[in-house]
Parts: C-alpha cells; structure tokens; sequence
C-alpha cells in the first residue's frame, strides 16, 4: 500500500450505508489490546518489515565491499580457484601456462580489485595474492609480510575512523577472508601451514582448503582430512567458522556440519567443456572430466557456497566485530601507554584521535552513477607504504 | 543452489557420452572474456545477490532500533497519532479522555519503549513525548529542553563509540524523526513554529505535519500548506526529507513529490467503526466517519509511509550520517581546544578517547532469544542526566 500519491479528493464523508450506521449507533468499538509475550499488540498492519527492502534497496544503489586472500606456495591453483569462485578472471594471472611469472625471491603481495555486478548488486572484489610465499629454501617468516599487510589494513580503517571530519563510508580494503591452500599430499600439516594458520587465524577468517584435490582418491581424501582436522584441533587453531563466534543454536548446527566438512577438498578449473550437451567447468582427463561445480565431484561447491552465497555477509561481520575490533582494542592501549604513542606521529597539530587532516567529506549524492571502471592492478613490493594506499583514489566509496 | 551437503559420491569421472566426448576432442573451449563497460564479465552465476538475503536473514534476527519525537502543544493529538501510526498504544498516555495529566509548568520529556514485531521483524521504537510545550503563558526557551535530549543522545552514543572496549552493537538512542504538530489555525507558522522548526532541523530530522486537519476545509488546508511552505522556504528552513541529501535523482523525483505535500495535513484515531462491513480507525462525526487510513479523507496515510514504509531507513541513515557526524565533529573539534575538554570529565587515566570504563563486550550469543518484554516507561525530569540511562539496561543490544 504505497500512497504517497493520493488522489486529492473530497475530505467530506464517504457515502456510509445505513446498515453500518445502525451498527454502529452503540459507539465506537474500543481497541483490544490484549497482553501476551510480545511487547506490543498490534491492531491493524504497520508495515515495519518494509525496513527489509529499504536496506535492499540502498544496498543496491552503493555495492559493497569484499576482500579476498589467497595463500599458498605456487602450483596450487590459487589464481585458477579465484577465477572459478568468481566466474572472471578476477586473479592477478592469466591463468594460461606459459605466461606465469617467475617465482619471487621474496614474499610479494599483489592486490586486484574488480567491480563485479550480478542481477543489479555491484560488489567491489579484490583478491590478494602472495606470491612466493612457502617457495624458498628457507621459509622462516615468510608469514610477516601477509601478517603486515592484514594489520595495515585495520590501521587503514582505524585512522579513518578516528579522524574528526570522517568519510560518510570508511573505504573497507580489510581481508575478510584468507584462503589458505593445503597442498595435497595425503599426509599432515607440514609445520609452515601450522605456523601460518597459527598465527593467521588470530587476526583474520582463514578459511583451509585441500588444493588440487583431485589427485588424492576418495580414501586418501577422507583420511587427509581427517589428520587435518585433528592437526588444527591439537594445536588450538579456530579457522573459519570459529565455534566462538556463532550466534545462536541455528547458526550452530549449520556451522557444525561446515566444521565436519572443513577443509574443502577444491578443485578449480577456469575451462569449459561439453557434458551431455551441457558446458560446464571442468577439468578433462584421460579417465573423464572432472566437473569443478558437481558437488559429487569434489567440495567447490562447498566452498563457493560458504564464501559468496551463505556466509559473505557472516565473513565481513566477524571482521569487523571480532579481528578488527581486537586490532582497535590493542592499538589505542599501545597508543595510551606514555612514550609509546606511534599514532600520535600523523600529521595535525592535537593528539592522534583528532587529526583533522583528511580531504572534505564527499558529498553524498556525488558519490553515484560513477562510471564502472576497468580492472586496477596494485602491486605492493614489500615493505608496504601507506604511500602506495593512493591506489584507491579510482574508486571513492 | 545451497549444496552444503552434497551427497559424498565418487570422484571418479561421471559417464559421458561419446558424442559429447567427440565434440570436446579439438580442445577445451577458452573462456570469452569479453570487454564491456561493467568492470568484470562473468562466465556464468556466481551468487553475489545472495548478501541480499544474508543481510535480510541478519535483520530479522537483531531487529532494529527506532527512536520517534513528537513535538506541539496540548489537545493536538500527539499521542493519538502516534498510537495510530503504530498501530498500537506506543504513546505514554492512555488515549482515553479523563485520565490524560495536567499540563506540567515546564518541557518535561517521557520516553516510553515498546518492541513491536511484524512479520518476523523486530522493532524496539522509543516513543519520547513532549508535554507543556508551547503551553505556557512565556515559551521562550522552551526547545531548549528538547535540544537538550536530542544532543545528549548524540553524546551518550559518542562516548560508546570512543570506548576503547565497545559493545558490538552501540545502543542506539539518537531521535530519528522529530514530528512537529502545528495547530490548525488556517493562518501562518506561529513565532514559536518557526523558532522551533529553524533550530531543531539543524540538528534532527523535523517532520511538520498539520494536526487535526479534519478542522479545516478542503480550501483552508490547501491555503494553509502553502502559506507554510512559504514560511519554512522564507526562513531557510529545511524539513525532512532535506533537499541536501537527496541522493541520486531517483531519490530527488521521490522526495520532491513529498516536499510538495509537506507538511503533511493529518487526522489520528485510535478507534474503530465499521464501514461498508468493513472495521476501519476513523473519527466519527455527525457528518460521517472520517477514514484516518483513507488517502481521499486526510493526509495520514502519507505521514505513516514517510516514516514507517518508504523512508524509515533513510531517517536513521541521515541521523547517522549528517546529524550525528555534525554533533561529532563540533564536540571533537571543542574536545581539542585548550582548556575546554569537556570529554576529559569522564572516568580514566587517558584522554577521553581512550576511557576503558566500560563493561566487558557482551558475548554475542547471548544477545538471541531474550524473552520480549513488556513495555517500559521512562520518565526524565529535567536536566537529563546520564545517570538515568540505566533504564537501557533492561535491553542490551
């Protein structure tokens, strides 16, 4: 019932059959509000739930943010996995052998971000990736570099959030999910994938996956699994879907059937191919094809499900509640403690909280029909500078 | 496609049939990643709209806040119309004549929460009235109480924002929507309409309406609305929906049609008749039955799709981002000034910012199936002091 147009008519009295002014002649029927478990009895249709397609409807006027990282050494199919998850070549390599980079000395972090628009939603997707991370002869640390570019992102968010004049909507570049790629060997966590995942799921949603799954065998499957479960059970890591952090018993009980089936054992492909006259995305072997979308096949599905169509919302949620929060909770303390207030070195006059030093607040009907812009490539060579953070001046949220 | 428990079927290949397999043997077809004005072609459904309802799912398990103002003097049907919005006796009066107080000597300010729920939605609205405005023989200075409420909610959502331990879900108690009952006079704005409106929307969401409109003839109401939309456009008043924040021109085509029909000339009842076998809320008079819900009889069903259906959302939106940020900016930018940091009063060692006084974060399962509570009636003699915010607790979010 949307009458924001009426028709300007008579405010005289509607023609009232007789019938009903008879039955009215005792009086006006006074409202029953009867009392029961609900705060409020209602009398008649309000239409609160309307709220549900306003928020709809502003979030598909704005688009959202979603922030991907994929972790794992090279070979495992982390840029073909991004590109099946997302149906484009949203990952920072062309997928085609033969023009891959070289493997780096160092760890690299390579950022790409897409604006990706499916039935009228505009998400704004950028996927992470690590190249040389678990490739060298000696890994120690190779987990700084990725623990550095999480935290700066948080340190991102914090001064803007902190800043007096503030954006309407604080650019979000926070990872809200890490993929970590466990190579298939059908054995255990190798101690770097329990050192990373160790640390990592402290400050980040990271979300284990059996790469390559298709050269395990169904047995071989079940078992590394199993061994994994038990791995990540021994040496306390909570990834993603942390048992803390469900929120009531029916999140629970979908999140516990999740959990048994963690770590997805994945297979990406980014080729179509012919199957009972249908095309679909596999990879084709001498032996048949492997359908990646083909739940009977291997666990994408799984884990396109928990990332995009189920627990999206859920991943950039506990993000900011949970990991970001900590980070805020840990930086404003160092910053309180005397002698030791790094914040305190930004630019502006007062102390940090106040700094009042950022660009104008863009104007909020400014901020629509932007063009949709091409594919923005950011290579970060390590050590990470906020310098190279102007990267984001093409897309204004 | 929700195939979070896929059936544990063979990897092994499916049976193909051999014509597909002829067809496949030139080669896997590569991916046609066209270019085009979107910033990435998808090769096929990824499920990104899926957020819509995750974000739906998310709603209606936290349900929402909704804090409403009603401002005017005695006898204009405040209570009445908001019991008729609501669809429910949400007001702190009863409705019923006799038992209504005596018209206090100053502004006092009642706030009265209900949590209403329709359709799996849950809205805990905040009703606050506004008794013995207007209604003395000096009303000079008598917004200053309500400027007074409106700013301390604004400050008591701040100080939880700068909590260096916050809750994951800041109460929220900042006024959304402030509706100002001018009398039907059929003149002009009274002295005390424009000095309230031209204060009060700069720093809330002022919704005039024209109160029991049913006084004035078709031609009186349509003389009086324009004379006041002169008025508030002479006085460089800006009423809800503000021209300013319009967002995009869909939005200023929307809004423009309701700034032509502000303010809004509405009816309230809160008692029901029967009309054409039909039980409709209305106003009975020796001349008919006055239809409250009837868009051909008075405004009202404008009114309650402004703030309830069509722009409920956009009210906290703009509360949030534009009345909120101003209070926030102002405060900060006192807060930094030598010798006047009022925020430093509060409890802690730190600066204000880092005030660590709080209880710890509520666990966020334990903020489902709370039992629904009856009403609870708020009464904050003036001055309003922050030690009479215990009365949230009841609720915690």
């Amino acid at each position: 019932g949307n009458s924001l147009e009426p028709e300007e008519r008579s405010m005289e009295p509607p023609a009232v059959p007789e019938e009903a002014e008879e039955e009215e002649e005792e009086g006006a029927v006074p409202l029953s509000v009867a009392p029961g478990p609900v705060g409020c009895q209602l009398f008649g249709y309000v239409g609160i739930e309307a709220v549900l397609d306003q928020m709809k409807i502003k979030t598909m006027k704005t688009g959202f943010e979603f922030n991907i990282m994929v972790v794992g050494q090279s070979g495992l199919g982390k840029s073909t996995m991004v590109n099946t998850l997302f149906k484009s070549k949203v990952s920072r390599k062309s997928s085609q052998p033969g023009q891959e980079e070289r493997i780096p000395k160092t760890v690299q972090l390579q950022s790409i971000t897409h604006v990706i628009e499916e039935k009228g939603v505009k998400m704004k997707l950028t996927v992470t990736d690590t190249p040389g991370f678990g490739d060298q002869i000696n890994n120690e640390n190779c987990w700084d570099p990725i623990i550095k570019y999480i935290n700066e992102q948080y340190e991102r968010y914090l001064r803007e959030e902190i800043l007096i004049t503030r954006k309407r909507k604080i650019p979000d570049t926070r990872v809200h999910g890490c993929v970590y790629f466990v190579p298939p060997t059908g054995h255990w966590l190798r101690p770097l994938d329990l050192e990373f995942m160790q640390r990592l799921s402290k400050i980040v949603n990271v979300v284990p996956v059996i790469a390559k799954a298709d050269t395990l065998t169904l047995e071989e499957r079940a078992e590394f699994k199993q061994r994994i479960q038990e791995d990540l059970k021994t040496h306390a890591i909570s990834v993603y879907p942390q048992e803390d952090f469900d929120q009531d018993p029916e999140d629970r009980a979908l999140n516990d059937r999740i959990r048994e089936k963690i770590p997805f054992a994945v297979v990406g492909a980014d080729q179509e191919h012919q199957v009972n006259g249908k095309r679909v995305l596999g990879r084709k072997t001498k032996w048949g094809i492997i359908e990646v979308e083909n739940s009977a096949h291997c666990e994408f599905p799984l884990l396109r499900d928990l990332l995009i169509r189920s627990h999206l919302q859920d991943l950039k949620d506990i993000t900011h509640n949970v990991h970001y929060e900590s980070y805020r909770v840990q930086r404003l303390n160092e910053s309180n403690r005397p002698g030791l207030s790094p914040l305190n070195g930004l630019p502006g006059k007062g102390p940090w909280h106040m700094v009042a030093s950022c660009p104008p607040r863009p104007q909020r009907w400014a901020r629509r029909h932007r063009p949709l812009l091409s594919p923005a490539l950011m290579i970060h060579p390590l050590p990470w500078s906020p310098a190279s953070s102007s990267h984001l001046s093409w897309w204004q949220w």
